[in-house]
């Protein structure tokens, strides 16, 4: 699933071109960062619809570059050839997406809480941007769009490092976000791509706290792992997405039919995908046989415990390993718990704390369920495939983290801020 | 200012005695966080008020273990010496402490926003605890009542390490602290107290982000920077606080006056005193003059400018360094600038982004100097030793922090939270 070359990167020591590269980008993006975080909502949004347009008027030179790229990349796994690969729906889709982050509520300036002390001083805790991101990722052109662009929106500057095998790509489309913040009288520095492929640059950005704020890695499980290990800059991300469905005693049969088949095979290499199917042992009897059979139905292998290979044949016995494995495929683990607390211990000792179900016509249950299982987001009676910023109403995310600090679950405009105090007072002093 | 024992403790790496022992005091704070999570608030307010009824009546053990902690330190310096010494009044304040922070709100639970999408999907975003938050502190046995309590409030379990120096004391805090949890029916290994003096276990706690979510290290730089730059578990802290005052060509004499004196003088020690006072050229003619006599009058030194010696003899020159200087003393620099845009420029510059004042009637002014200053705090015609969790309201704070991500200024309760998305569904798939 990942670019071999992305692998490698963040394995390879920064060194001292590579430092004082990342220096000179730093320096420029916190300069533009002082400016932005003062920009006007509508000259943010400016600069997005203008890089929208520069996106369908340089829709040549970018299909040019990502020819260029797929060209020299011709040793690429398919799955990876598809995800590098742009055509004119794609440039579109990602022109589309600047518009609709334009047209998103601004969190900068929002007043978060305000109170007045019995002194007389009034306080406000304010939004603010967080200053410079970092986004490290793989083959994708368009997150150069995406992320640049929702960085933008919270007032943040930002500093790209795409995967090497789509450098043209992605340096034709960071031209054009170029293009835009020029159009709009802001520093085009307010989002820079990496201008090498030099591997060493990713270990220089994980290695500057005094540049970049936060960094978010888009990738595959190796690329993450390694950020999350080596990163001495905050990461937002998850490293897996271990998702549970817990059929409860109280389930309704056909609401846990069809969010079973939803939640595991709409998409599987989504990391809102079940994997781990739970099942009551007191409705194993009427809910277990039907739920399995459509997925086995629909080319779903199934591995369980021992009651559950009783109740299908097709389905293969389980291994300790599988209650936390990330399959990604067409592949779920399935076991039958003795209730609800046993469910819930299954589900914080094997998931990931990344988004987990109960189907359930009992409030009791539900309310147990949402209070003790320790995940970012927490569903009843509904699939997990809804873990996204977009389905959340968020509009755009740029990841979801199941990190505890600052942002949980996903990461929108708002999480990609901080606040300040700003306290306004008439000559009082502290006793 | 800080206890020798603390700055080689953090340098000590850890070991596999460390890490074990620290392993089990992880496992047991994992497991009774997960029981905190959950217990109602008034349970946690009586393991306070039980806990601040063992502190009164454990008062003459409390002294025994604190007379041999001043005993074993002989050599300690008065100053260190004070912040270890314990007396009735000492005792006291600690066990108030607790019943103030039982009688503040409990943060956990808030819904921080709720909302309906189209398919009928309703999400909230509900305060939950952080999990385990470690404590490395030095000499003041007061925050094992304190830091520990506010843990507690916020539903997190903690693990306390204190220096060496006041051991005796801590255990004997620590263990009124268990008796309180224990009549409130709590798991006593909510609260911690690291059972060792071995230096390594300093080294473990930073370098275990499974069983620690986040440490405040609480005292003097050394232990602040050696914390910052080791941890590889996040860090709640500031590592200075270089505070400015800035007296604008708006600003009224008397208030600037009172100001300055208060912002310096009021305590010289504290984390919110102004560091660098700076007056506008427009009114130096003016104001300079009786704010430097009050503050040399009062015994502060002062280190300025050329305009500023020429302005009082008894002033001497100030260095480049002096602008990065964090005194802690009665010592100040003070600078004359060229408006309002080269204040800004020298507290962003040379400030810790902490805390930082305009003195102005010039509401134009005012708003540009709270929107561009970019620290924690920033005040408009009060005294930047306001900063402070109790003078903002908060009841009690854990320390301040000057990172940005998840806590920024006063770190109380509120800010020792996470949150998680709670979404109720009738059966929603995503198409």
């Amino acid at each position: 699933m990942l670019s071999s070359d992305m692998t490698a990167l963040a394995e390879t020591p920064p060194n001292d071109d590579a430092a004082s590269l990342l220096a000179s980008l730093g320096r420029a993006a916190r300069d533009a960062a002082a400016e932005l975080a003062l920009a006007p909502s509508e000259q943010k949004n400016r600069a997005l619809r203008e890089a929208a347009r520069a996106l369908r008027a340089q829709q040549e030179a970018i299909l040019a570059a990502n020819a260029r790229d797929l060209d020299e990349a011709r040793e690429l796994a398919p799955a990876m050839r598809d995800r590098l690969m742009l055509d004119v729906a794609r440039i579109e889709a990602m022109a589309r997406g600047l518009v609709t982050i334009a047209g998103l509520p601004d969190p900068v300036g929002t007043v978060l809480a305000e109170w007045t002390r019995p002194n007389g001083l009034h306080i406000q805790r304010v939004r603010v941007p967080l200053g410079v991101i970092g986004i490290i990722y793989e083959a994708r052109p368009n997150v150069t769009a995406d992320a640049g662009a929702l960085c933008l929106k919270a007032g943040n500057a930002v500093i790209l490092r795409g995967g090497s095998d789509s450098f043209h790509s992605s340096r034709a489309i960071a031209a054009c976000l170029a293009e835009g913040l020029i159009a709009a009288g802001l520093p085009a520095a307010s989002i820079q791509l990496v201008p090498t492929t030099d591997r060493a640059a990713v270990g220089a950005m994980l290695a500057s706290p005094e540049w970049i704020d936060v960094i978010v890695p888009r990738g595959g499980r190796s690329l993450i792992e390694r950020v999350q290990r080596e990163s001495r800059v905050p990461v937002f991300a998850h490293l897996e997405g271990i998702c549970h469905v817990y059929v409860h005693e109280g389930a309704e049969l056909e609401k846990a039919r069809a969010i079973a088949m939803n939640a595991k095979l709409r998409r599987v290499s989504v990391c809102g995908a079940m994997e781990t199917l739970l099942v009551d042992r007191a409705v194993a009897g009427t809910h277990l046989a039907p739920i399995l059979d459509d997925l086995l139905q629909a080319g779903c292998a199934v591995r369980g415990d021992a009651t559950v290979v009783a109740t299908d044949a097709r389905a293969t016995e389980a291994s300790e390993q599988d209650w936390s494995s990330e399959y990604l495929d067409a592949i779920l683990s399935v076991r039958v718990v003795d209730g609800l607390e046993e469910a819930i211990r299954h589900v914080n000792q094997y998931g990931s704390h990344h988004t987990d179900a109960i189907i359930t016509e009992d409030e009791a249950a539900a309310a147990m369920f949402l209070a003790r299982v320790d995940s970012g987001i927490v569903l009843v009676n509904a699939s997990t495939q809804f873990a996204d910023g977009g389905e959340f109403g968020m509009g755009a995310e740029i990841g979801i983290s199941t990190g505890k600090l600052h942002a949980r679950g996903p990461v929108g405009a708002e999480q990609l801020t901080s606040y300040k105090y700003l306290v306004r007072g008439t000559g009082q002093v502290r006793p």
